[in-house]
């Protein structure tokens, strides 16, 4: 018995055209072959479902695309912060090769722990100690002197254990998982305590995140006209910290919708996830379980950089979903 | 004698199929349909040639789309902003439905000369009694009660003169320059001096524009824990101002890319219309010069709000677009 489709030779050529533009129903029903590096189980079925619940038009929890927006933290999700943020060694190489201009710093902390690789005696001189070093090393110069110092450094500076360029140490399951978003119409923002005008020289190399979706710590800027050509000079002052509370706050400041689908990895993450989930409607809230000391690296709540500690049990108890790195990903690095 | 064409069926196939996906190709042919309100005038040719010269394939001017940034100031920009920018006439409004449960304001100052309609008292009391007024009516609610209360506002109060909502005294002629940059694929922002919490309220429906593209001036907020559910606070602390140096510095730091097409109106617009035409390639810069007394208003260079001075100047010296409103737009509200 043959079965006759109700399909007309116009609703196929309309058929043809939506798919050709966007995609789209194609991309609904490829999961299977969706996020390769992940392996099968709990945390890539409840990204799988959730994407599938909030994109399927006429569904319960449907989610019109403009309001599909995404939100990651930057070190420890998307790229490794260990043996210490990558910025934090970036501050250092820095610190290095400006200090034949500073003879002082041979004698003054903490800049005589950093020079000396004295890591111990760095994290004695506490926070008072890293704001020095961040402004000692990202102040002084204008916005695009910045950039280029930092691309440069990203060109150069290789990783102590794996020997690879930082950029490349970002994670492959995650590039997939934003890959994976953007193509059922969210927009993904990194929402991290980095800086952001650290970030933005290769945020959109490294994840295709544009430089207006990177939201970060700042200092302040001066807008400044120098020998009749505006600058904007970075100035030795703090401006504003983009971590635990200070990430909703962002969000609101900078995106003003509230996120439905939060990734981070630490304690500095919590508040996010909070906010994210407290919306009404389908919310996703994940973390990145750092499990696997063989490929990566293992640690949680005792961990100086990137601490899971109150926000790992909140997962538990609100049903958010833990990526065991060891377990989940098939891949590391890309 | 006839032209073969080149065109082979595999080629047409392929650009019916470009055509129908993005419209581009049509958009930028078809300049002379384009910005309807506006009349034929230097003002209007300025646009057009700018826009050709940057989405020419090819051409020595060409930009590419992620670089396509445009910002716009709001207030007398997109909107009108007299008798007083209406931001501050919703504080007014707002102060009176608050006043009977604030008794000592009838003999505090500012908030006796507003409740008066003493606008000179109110002047004379200066940016301290400013702040007084937008901390006693923007502050001390959560972000979400504070968009009901704007939403409602807008929704119903009406402009003295023009007897319209606030939201219907956009300008028609800007509202097509916003849709004709995005269809040749510009981004769309609102760079204002504005409350950024108070415009968002409004931009998508209005203008098009979404909340993530909206920098305006903050007030701090405070992320807090109610009966078991995260609120943010607005509090009476001013943040930061979005205003005239400010706006590159809130450039740089929201959107993280230089404009290459910016709109202003006033002096608070001087140094974003700077920073603009300071970067490399072709740039726009363009000022609204509110000449129409009997369709809007005219004024500039004395104006208590939205003065245009040293802006004025600062435009014939380096050739930037004015638009005289009496002469180049053909209607002003839509």
């Amino acid at each position: 018995m043959t079965v006759a489709l109700p399909l007309t030779r116009r609703a196929f050529a309309c058929a043809i055209f939506l798919i050709a533009c966007c995609g789209q129903p194609f991309t609904a029903l490829a999961q299977s072959d969706s996020l390769p590096s992940w392996n099968d189980g709990p945390a890539r079925k409840a990204i799988l479902d959730f994407v599938a619940r909030v994109t399927t038009p006429g569904g319960p929890d449907f989610v019109p695309a403009a309001e599909r927006i995404a939100t990651f933290d930057n070190d420890g999700t998307l790229w490794c912060e260990q043996p210490a943020y990558f910025q934090l060694l970036f501050a250092i190489d820095r610190l290095r090769a400006l200090a034949p201009k500073h003879p002082e710093w041979k004698t003054q902390q903490p800049y005589q722990a950093l020079l000396d690789g004295d890591m111990k005696a760095f994290a004695a001189s506490g926070e008072k100690g890293a704001a020095e070093l961040i402004m000692a090393t990202h102040a002084g110069m204008t916005t695009d002197e910045f950039a280029k110092i930092v691309a440069d450094w990203t060109a150069s500076a290789t990783h102590p254990r794996f020997k690879r360029r930082y950029t490349e140490l970002v994670y492959k399951p995650m590039l997939e998982l934003l890959a994976f978003l953007r193509d059922n119409g969210f927009k993904t923002y990194i929402v991290s305590g980095g800086g952001v005008e650290f970030m933005r020289v290769f945020t959109e190399r490294v994840y295709g995140i544009p430089p207006e979706q990177v939201v970060g710590s700042t200092i302040v800027t001066a807008y400044v006209i120098d020998d009749g050509r505006p600058v904007l000079m970075r100035e030795a002052k703090l401006d504003f910290i983009d971590d635990k509370a200070g990430k909703p706050v962002a969000i609101n400041k900078f995106i003003g919708r509230r996120p439905i689908f939060a990734f981070g990895n630490s304690d500095g993450d919590q508040q996010m996830l909070e906010w994210t989930t407290a919306g009404g409607g389908a919310r996703f809230a994940g973390l990145v379980h750092h499990t696997d000391a063989e490929r990566e690296y293992a640690y949680d709540r005792d961990s100086a950089f990137g601490r899971l500690d109150k926000a790992l049990d909140e997962a538990a108890a609100r049903g958010w979903t833990v990526v065991d790195m060891k377990k989940d990903w098939r891949r590391i690095f890309p």
